[in-house]
């Protein structure tokens, strides 16, 4: 785990996808898509690697694929902040307004935390096609944060 | 396709569900998990089948999971609704609370329509796991309608 | 404060404002438009009595006006479930979807409150025009509840 | 009305009062609390001048009055971009995250819109305390625009 020096600018990709890796091996599943390509305190950046099953005809990324992306990459930027301590983080809100059709490329998400709370983190997700300029979704994710152990 | 009469009450499951397979087979990629249970004018029952690439460690169903069927079972209902003429509809914002861990069961989606507009459709979907009464999610979404011809 | 026996049944809308009222009494700045009118264990039914200031031209009751019902009636919800304990609850996130132009009348919140947990309560209001049978807005608010003293 | 090359960098903040005060005096009700302080083609920054009322105790703004900023904000961005004609949009949805108590002081709103399509405008705001740099709230906006005129 990292000292308190690295705490305070975060984990990076490297070792945010360690830590990922071997915690929840289920995003992986069907393909390897989502790969980090840059994290910090309160911030990351995630690639969808496009692959046929997140595409709909028409030429176009489905709506899961980016909620998944979304939910995802707020959750790396968790992790890149508190380390090991945010693996247990859980989802309880996520809202995604879909803005334009996203082509039928790789999508970018760009992540900042909003806040961090002791209890609860919430983090803006940012969609972009992989090299526009427009937003094709964004989202705001709430995450409950493990608590500390209880007073007996 | 339905005249008035049927208009007023909607098209039953089988009409909705062959609406959907022929207009949108790739939510059945990778095995057909989504079943039309029940539907009509604003209403919709949809049963996800707990598949394996649905579930996640400690034996829970994955809130993208949540997500792809709050999202097509509001599409549902707004097809069960409109007819073929729903078909084009497209998310435009949906915003999903994870209220408690899912059973790794079947997941029950109950979705009403709580406005049809001319150019807005706003569901509400709760999602129960299979045989249980407490929610497991509650999602409300907001779609697109096609608009009709424009004046040239 | 009341038993245990009284808990599962929650407060009544008589306990409910007498409480509201000594900790919260700025609700009721600008003229007291606020009644709760049924409470109970996670639900709770809330008047906005109709005044010239909750009004626009055209006739309607104004978006904040009916935000403003939405959050307090979940909170009353909260408050009528939990009692003093509820008090300090604060709401962290509101979504709130505007479904119909409400009568120049009184408006009507009916909230049911969807989780409760430790940490977090998640409630649901539907809003009415006084009389009328179809939904003006729907709105989910979450509330942080107010923690436990943490160890030392 | 604004020609085309004024449309490109929209209006400007004394514009934009000018129209909102003419097409919806009443946000003035209770004293003149909005100042536009900065407004172009898909942004404005909009100053909250706080007032008794606003404030919460324990020296914080209430939750209604920055719900009632964010909405506001979005459509004096609106307007600033569209003119007169955006002048009769609606809100249709609108999520707010409260993110931290907010001083007893002005509230800062600074919007810039996500997207402007030919029936929907979402906008983001951020809301700040005056002179500090932490978010107190954000919030993401959908407004519906009038319609062009219809067949007939």
């Amino acid at each position: 785990m990292p000292g308190n020096e690295q705490n305070l600018r975060g984990l990076d990709a490297a070792q945010v996808e360690a830590l990922s890796n071997s915690h929840f091996p289920q995003i992986h599943v069907g393909g390897r898509a989502m790969q980090v390509e840059e994290a910090g305190a309160r911030y990351a950046c995630v690639r969808l690697r496009k692959q046929e099953r997140h595409l709909r005809p028409g030429g176009t990324v489905s709506g899961p694929t980016m909620f998944t992306l979304a939910d995802f990459s707020v959750y790396v930027a968790i992790i890149a902040t508190l380390g090991e301590a945010g693996i247990a983080a859980v989802t309880t809100n996520l809202n995604i307004n879909f803005l334009a059709k996203p082509e039928p490329r790789d999508l970018i998400a760009r992540v900042r935390l909003l806040r961090l709370g002791r209890r609860l983190a919430v983090g803006e997700a940012q969609l972009f096609s992989d090299g526009a300029a427009d937003l094709v979704a964004h989202a705001i994710a709430t995450y409950a944060l493990p608590g500390p152990p209880r007073a007996s």
